[in-house]
């Protein structure tokens, strides 16, 4: 089923300013891009940069004035859930070199200091079960409650206040997974059931599913299911795949999604 | 002049755990390995992956019990030092895809944060220059004190108590260049002027050599030079170029690093 | 010259909350209440309990449901300005047992790690004199911007950030004397000159005035002076002055502020 | 039964610099000081103030070159063990003043975050009932790890990493404590069976005997029971009773403590 996709962003730049953007839903062999236009204002140069582990695309403007963005897509998704407990764990030292960086602390995930709390909470399992038990502790502990957290909140915080969105979710689930020696990483994305309608964030694990190693969506809001989640990009975590990143100031006006059912 | 380098590292694990090292050179074409050899235990099975970048290798190994590991190698540096004054800004529309990450908050360098200061201690000045003169701020304004910081202290934490080690002042250098539009990596490497001697780490920035760009080491702490200099790996910070990450507890037995002159 | 005071605070409990607050100008030799007025929802108990260092008074409430708090005051300050420069320093040794917690880390202001930064930048420099240049070296590089800092934001982060609200600039200012050995403490307060009108936060710093040691009012927002400055409590920083501290959820409505000169 | 108890310090000051001290037990009418002496190098001045909330002393000196203080005391016990679970919670409304800071965010126990975790884990459970539970969890899941931790670990930080050493279960201790509207603050003290022998620390919590409340003790690590603990000072975390801060650098030489039933 085709997901019916709209973003729009709008911003004042009194000066000039560098600004990176992600918004654009992933060309890969999971998701097709039926078609996808990004709407700039008249004259403004783009340059494109692929995007992290080559998945999607960034591209850079130099705003000056009031921005208004519009992206419009249609996409069909193709790829299939996963049963997460008939994945095994990859052993760490057969790990692809290029998931490797997915192993170490990052900005919002310093994952190392998780080792003993994952190996007392869920020592008993391994791969793809000890990430279901994971997530439905994620699950069932937190409350989703938007305002309560902010770009300055860390794994450790929301792990001690029990609390936050997709984005502080997201990042528990990946240092716990870390922290389990399985590779994680973060990857913003849209999905018609998120609640309010926004830019979504899960976390993405590496798990054996029998060829070797694969990426595998996780989302412990139980908001997006995998066969309708168009990934956007990924990263170490949310530092990495911003929608907008402005080296500069920017007065943000807003911005608004949708996400529908074709 | 060549280098001859020998590293030794022991640890003892109670119980078997996978250990991730990265101690060895990288051969690049500016760093000739004239030989290299990594001893370690007997019938210990290794796992070798590329490391970050493409730059060197790190290893995998299942410790158990004693270990040690010997490290000896000659290396010939042809890296030329560059005129730090002389190299340009890359503008960031114009910045290779694969720079982009080292534009973002990591683990230790939390840059964004750092975007109002550099912008008023140094905002005259652009590109190598710019560069040239945050690392004698730096240089200027910290003591090099081993004992004072740690495994937890970042680029903030340093910059308050101006005080920490190579660890510590790379990090500042990175946060400054990435709060500067500046692509900043960590650099773990090899050089005979550190004291006491011990593995170091500098900062590299990508900066415009007329070439496009090109990644130039810059040492705030003034012990390494850039044609003495022998890199081991590269990351967004001392979170992903550890000489040794262990998924597990392990006794740490200590390490000793020499480095000549040959 | 009094200024006439009127603070109003809404929420709203969904279930029974207990509230501490703190919003009354506190009565003290230097500030005269002409007449201070609260008036809560009617039927609510009222417990008052001494506020710190003896300075003005908390009241608890058990909140349910909409609440709305009004504060009407008429206030005589006689308060001098201090001429900082010509306050001497209290030797730490001679300090009163009292000052003592006002030397230590709080929540928001972990002073110590400020030691080297300010003996570098204030060395030459004592006393009423080191605060006045502290003082404005805070003014000179801090911009005043709402909006940027929040809640979970330290003295060391203000510091590296260099922007903030009047919470932020007078927690650097205590960390900064602090780190100095003098004696500092956080004081909520109304003052007319405040824009946009709100609660305003100043430091005290423990200074010698010949008396043997009196606390005196400094503002690095420069909006308050001291004789116009009417104190409503004081603490270690902003974790103990909070204007509504409540043990439990609340849906905070707004609060709104006037102080005029009478 | 009476404790003899022996705690010598040593450090070397390269040039002058204030100490402040805080190693001698509190008189109180339950810490019977049997005799007690502070022995100092010869005609170094000392200081005396009262120590926080009125109990015990602290000392200032201003050291320079070597010094060593050595500390001998008999001291008697009349404190009687709690039976925790049968104290009650004293209301919020109904506390007197001088507890009320002792609900507040300190430097290392940052309790308002823990709220939503506390009415988790132990909601069903309220005054002493609570702190029995919280006390349990603790004691159940985290690890005695000298080496572990350090100054700059918070409470937060314990939590996440599930190990330390008194110091951090007392945070932690306290940070649940007062997240459940438990004023919670932090003694040092002297305990016969703390292994290794050193200081040591506990949490005292405020609940209701029956006489309107009061301080009971607390200790997580189990290693120290109240009628056999020998209180030196109390704060509001270890950043308030620490047993040396130096306002200047020092070489801390090391310190030995011995305490044993007489």
């Amino acid at each position: 089923m085709p997901l019916a996709i709209t973003a729009t962003l709008s911003f004042v730049a009194p000066h000039p300013v560098d600004c990176l953007l992600q918004c654009e839903v992933a060309g890969t062999p999971q998701q097709r891009i039926v078609n996808g236009v990004t709407t700039l204002p008249a004259a403004m140069p783009v340059q494109r940069v692929a995007a992290q582990d080559g998945v999607g695309e960034r591209f850079w403007i130099t705003a000056e004035g009031e921005v208004s963005i519009l992206y419009e897509a249609t996409v069909e998704i193709a790829r299939r859930p996963a049963e997460l407990s008939s994945l095994g764990q990859v052993a760490k030292t057969a790990l692809p070199g290029d998931t490797t960086q997915y192993l170490f602390d990052s900005r919002y995930c310093a994952a190392e200091t998780f080792q003993s709390l994952v190996e007392d909470e869920f020592h008993s399992l391994h791969g793809g079960a000890r990430v279901e038990a994971m997530r439905d502790w994620i699950a069932q502990h937190f409350t989703y409650a938007p305002g309560t957290s902010g770009s300055h909140t860390t794994a450790r915080d929301s792990f001690v206040e029990r609390r936050g969105v997709c984005r502080d979710y997201a990042h528990v689930m990946i240092a716990f997974a870390r922290a389990s020696g399985i590779p994680a990483r973060y990857a913003s994305c849209y999905a018609p059931e998120v609640t309010p309608q926004d830019f979504h964030a899960v976390a993405e694990v590496f798990l054996d599913d029998g060829t070797g190693g694969d990426w595998v969506l996780v989302d412990p809001t139980g908001m997006a299911e995998p066969h309708e989640t168009a990934v956007i990009g990924v990263g170490r975590d949310a530092a990495d795949v911003s929608f907008l990143t402005s080296f500069g100031l920017v007065d943000f006006g807003g911005h608004a999604v949708s996400v529908e059912r074709y």
